[in-house]
C-alpha cells in the first residue's frame, strides 16, 4: 500500500485524525492513490499505525462526508472518482471598507425625523434586564405567528382607548413594518384585486403593489383628503388611505368623505379599506379623530399602525387589525408563518405599555412636538405671511407653498447647496400632478426647538424670500 | 341663531372647547342646524358666550378637521352636508379569549427543537443593559438597509473562520429569516428564472417560490445529496441546496457533486446556487466541510445562514452573502428598503460575537448536542440493530428507517396517541417519492439527555419493535 507514505507526527498539536484525513485526501487529489482502490480496514490500519481505531474512524468519516471515499457495507472503503476540486483560496477581502455615508445636512427638514432626546432609556433598560432571564427561557423558541399574545392585548387596549378601534388580540398581527405587513395583507385578497392609493402618497406602498404586479390607481388628494368621487370612477376594489393625517399633505379625511368611503366599501363584497394610521398619536389641537375602523359596521376596514413615530423607527414593530371577515383567510394562508419580530422585544414593549410608560411617553412627546410645531408655524406666519401653510396641527411636518418663480427642483438644490435638506411635494407624487406653486414638506420633529427660527430664516434667505417686520 | 341652545358648564372637568365642539357637532348631526348655515365668527361667539377666542378656535378647528364645517377664507365657517355618520359603538370584544394551544407532546422528537438550558442569559443581559443607553440614542433611528455594519463585520469574520466563506461586510444582508430573505434573493434574478429545490426538502422554500409564481423542479436527494444529473435534465437556472447537511435527510453533498454543481452553474451566466448552511455549526465527527461559496471561483453562490439553531429561533436574525456579480442589482432594487431587524438587537449580537461569547457558546452547545446525538444513536444501535440510521453525526436529528408493515401515517398516529411527536420523511416531500420503508426524523435537540433512552424505548414499544438484549 504505497498510499501510506505520509508520516503521522505524534508530537504536534494537530490531531492525528486530521493528519490522517489530510494525508489520504492529498494522496487522492494528487492521484497517488487510484480511483477505486480499496482502503485498509479500520482495524488493520490502526494496528499498522499503532493508533486507536477511533482516530481512523473520524478520518474516514470525514473523507466519506466530503465524498473522497465511499463505503460498501461489509466490504470496505473505496477511493471515489472526483473532478478536480476547485477549492482555491480567494484573495481575502476582509480589509475594513469605509461604508458610503449618505449626504448629511446641517439643517434637515426631513418629515421622518423624530425627537431622540425624550426616549426613556432607563425604563426600557429595566424591562430589558428583567426579560433576559433564565426564567423566560421558553422565549428563546419561536413564538406565535401573529406575535406575542401579551403585546397584542396591550395593543388592543391602546387602539381602543386612543383611536376607537374595536378588536380582540386574535384580530391583531404584529410585524416588522409596512414593507413586511402590506404584502401579507395583499395575500388575503383575490390576486386580481385592483388597488387605489393616495396621490401624493406613501411611495413604498406603490412600490410594493407594483412589485406584486397589482393594478394601481393613484387618486388625487385635496384638503379634505382622498377624493372619493375619483375613487368611484375606477375599478379598484381595495383602497389604501391615511385618513387621520394624510401623508404627506396632512389633510384630514372629512366626515362626509369618511361616510362616503365606508359606503363605497359596503357596496361590494370584495371591497376593502386599508387604513394606515401611522402618526395619529400626534395631534396638537382638539381631540383625535376616531378611526375609520371604529366607524365601520361592515367588517371592511383593515386598520394598521406602527410604533415608528410614537416610540422609535429602529424597533421595527408595526401591526394590523383584521376584520372578522378576513380572519379565516388569514389563518388558511399564514399557518406556517413565523413572526419576524424578536419575542424578547415584544415582551419589553408589552410590559412597558402595561405599566403605563407608553402613554406617559406619548404625552411627553406630544408636548415636545407641539412646541416645535407651534414655533415653526408662528415663525412662518409672523415673518413670512405670504407663505400659505397647510397640513398643520398634527404629525411632524407642515406643508408650505413657496410663491417663487423657480421650480421645486431648483429650490431644493439651492437649499442643498447651503447644507439644508428640504423635501418637495412632488417627491411624494405617484404620478405627476400639475401644481403651479412649488410646495415643500417642512419637518420639525428632528430639529432642536431653539434652532427652528434660525433654520426657517436661513432657508427663506437662500430662497430670496423677504422677511417681514412684524412690528409694522 | 337657534343653534346656541346648548349651555356651557364652567363648573365641570370637561373642557369648554370640548363642550362647544360636542354641542355644535350634535346640532349638525341631529340637523338642528341646516346645511350651509354660517357659524358666528370666533370673535362674536367669544363675546356672546363670554369665553376666550382660543376656546372657540380649538372647537372650530376640531369641527373643521372632522369635516362637519368648512372654512371660506375671509368669509366664515359653514355647516357641511354630511351623510348620516355611521359611528356606532360596536359591542366590545375585549374580553380575554384563551388562545388555542397547539398539541403538546410528552415526548417530542421534532427536529427543530433546540436545547434551552445552555443560553448565557447573564452575558446577553449585560450587553442589552449596555446598549440601551442615552449615549446610543442615534440607534433609535432607522439603520442601514443591509443591517448594522458592526454585525456584518462580525458575521464576515465568523463565516470565514468557520465555513471558509470569503466576503466583505458590504456583501452581507441581514434579515429576519429565510421567509423574509429568500423573496429578496429571488428579486435579484430575472423573473422568468426557474428553480430547482431538494426533494425531500425545506417546504417553506417551496411555498415561497410558489407564492411568487416561479417554476419549481423538485430534485431527488440520495445519500450523496442532490442528484446533479437530475438537475441537469431540467430548465432550472437557480438551485437551492443545503450541501453541508441536507434538510431533512442529513446527507452531505459529496465532493464530486460539489464540483459538478459548481461546473453546472459556471456554464451559463444566469445560473446561480443558493447555498443554505442553516445548521453547519453542529458536526460531531471530523472537521466541518467547507462551504460551496468558498470553493466557487465564478461568483455563482449566494450563501445564506441563520442564528436560529446556533443561538435561538426567536431572535429572528439570518443573513445572506451576495457574490460581487449580484451587488449592483441588489443596490438598484433595495435602495429604499428598511432592515427588519431591530438595531439594538443587532448591536447586542455584534458585541456578543466580538468578545468571543458566540464561539464559546457554540462549543458548549456542540458538546451538549453531541452527547445527545451519541446517546440516541448508541441506544438505537445497541437495542434496535435492525433499524438503519442515516444523516447522523451532524445537526439535531437523525433519520431512521422503520421496518414495519404499517404506513408512516399510521406509525405517526400510534405515537401521537401515546403523546409522542414523530415526523415522517414524507412530511418533507415536495412531491411524493416512492419509498417502501417508513422513515422518520428523530430530533434530539430538545430532549433531556437522561430522557433519551426511555423516549426511544417507549416509541419502539408502541411500534411493536422488539428490544434486543445486548448481552447476547
Amino acid at each position: 500500500m504505497d498510499m501510506l507514505i505520509f508520516e503521522l507526527d505524534k508530537n504536534t498539536s494537530k490531531p492525528l485524525y486530521e493528519q490522517l484525513y489530510l494525508g489520504i485526501k492529498n494522496a487522492i487529489i494528487s492521484k497517488r492513490i487510484e480511483v477505486g482502490a480499496k482502503l485498509p480496514s479500520k482495524r488493520k490500519l490502526a494496528d499498522f499505525l499503532n493508533i486507536s481505531q477511533t482516530t481512523i474512524e473520524i478520518a474516514y468519516a470525514q473523507l466519506l462526508a466530503e465524498g473522497y471515499i465511499t463505503s460498501k457495507p461489509r466490504v470496505g472503503f473505496f477511493v471515489e472518482a472526483i473532478d478536480d476540486l476547485p477549492y482555491v483560496q480567494k484573495e481575502s477581502v476582509l480589509d475594513p471598507v469605509v461604508p458610503v455615508l449618505k449626504q448629511k445636512f446641517n439643517i434637515d427638514f426631513h418629515p421622518g425625523k423624530i425627537d431622540l432626546s425624550g426616549f426613556p432609556f432607563s425604563t426600557w433598560r429595566k424591562y430589558a434586564k428583567n426579560i433576559f432571564d433564565e426564567q423566560y427561557k421558553e422565549l428563546l423558541l419561536t413564538g406565535h405567528p401573529q406575535g406575542e399574545y401579551e403585546l397584542r392585548t396591550e395593543i388592543a387596549k391602546y387602539v381602543f382607548q386612543s383611536r376607537g378601534v374595536l378588536c380582540s388580540p386574535e384580530q391583531i398581527v404584529i410585524g416588522s413594518g409596512t414593507e413586511q405587513l402590506l404584502p401579507m395583507i395583499t395575500q388575503l385578497f383575490d390576486p386580481l384585486s385592483e388597488y387605489a392609493i393616495e396621490n401624493p402618497g406613501y411611495k413604498t406602498v406603490n412600490r410594493i403593489l407594483k412589485h406584486h404586479n397589482r393594478t394601481i390607481y393613484p387618486i388625487q388628494v385635496d384638503d379634505e383628503g382622498l377624493r372619493i368621487t375619483d375613487l368611484e370612477q375606477t375599478n379598484a376594489n381595495i383602497v389604501y388611505v391615511t385618513p387621520s393625517h394624510q401623508f404627506p399633505t396632512g389633510a384630514v379625511l372629512s366626515a362626509t368623505r369618511r361616510s362616503q368611503l365606508l359606503n363605497w366599501a359596503a357596496q361590494q363584497t370584495n371591497r376593502y379599506i386599508i387604513e394606515d394610521d401611522y402618526d395619529s398619536e400626534f395631534r396638537y389641537l382638539g381631540k383625535p379623530i376616531s378611526s375609520l375602523q371604529g366607524l365601520d359596521k361592515n367588517e371592511k376596514v383593515i386598520y394598521m399602525s406602527t410604533f415608528t413615530k410614537s416610540l422609535m423607527p429602529s424597533l421595527r414593530v408595526a401591526y394590523f387589525v383584521l376584520p372578522n371577515s378576513l380572519l379565516s383567510q388569514y389563518h388558511k394562508i399564514f399557518t406556517y408563518y413565523t413572526s419576524t419580530v424578536p419575542r424578547f422585544d415584544q415582551h419589553i414593549l408589552a410590559n412597558f405599555m402595561r405599566d403605563g410608560h407608553f402613554a406617559k411617553h406619548l404625552n411627553k412627546m406630544r408636548k415636545s412636538y407641539k412646541k416645535k410645531h407651534d414655533r415653526m408655524t408662528e415663525t412662518l406666519e409672523t415673518y413670512y405671511p405670504g407663505i400659505p401653510i397647510s397640513g398643520e396641527h398634527a404629525g411632524m411636518n407642515v406643508v408650505i407653498s413657496v410663491p417663487n418663480k423657480i421650480s421645486e427642483i431648483q429650490l431644493k438644490e439651492k437649499a442643498s447647496e447651503h447644507g439644508i435638506g428640504v423635501y418637495p411635494l412632488s417627491d411624494y407624487m405617484i404620478t405627476p400632478i400639475d401644481h403651479q406653486t412649488p410646495q415643500f414638506l417642512l419637518g420639525f420633529g428632528g430639529l432642536e426647538i431653539e434652532s427652528i427660527d434660525d433654520a426657517i430664516h436661513k432657508l427663506m434667505s437662500i430662497w430670496n424670500i423677504e422677511r417681514a417686520n412684524p412690528s409694522n
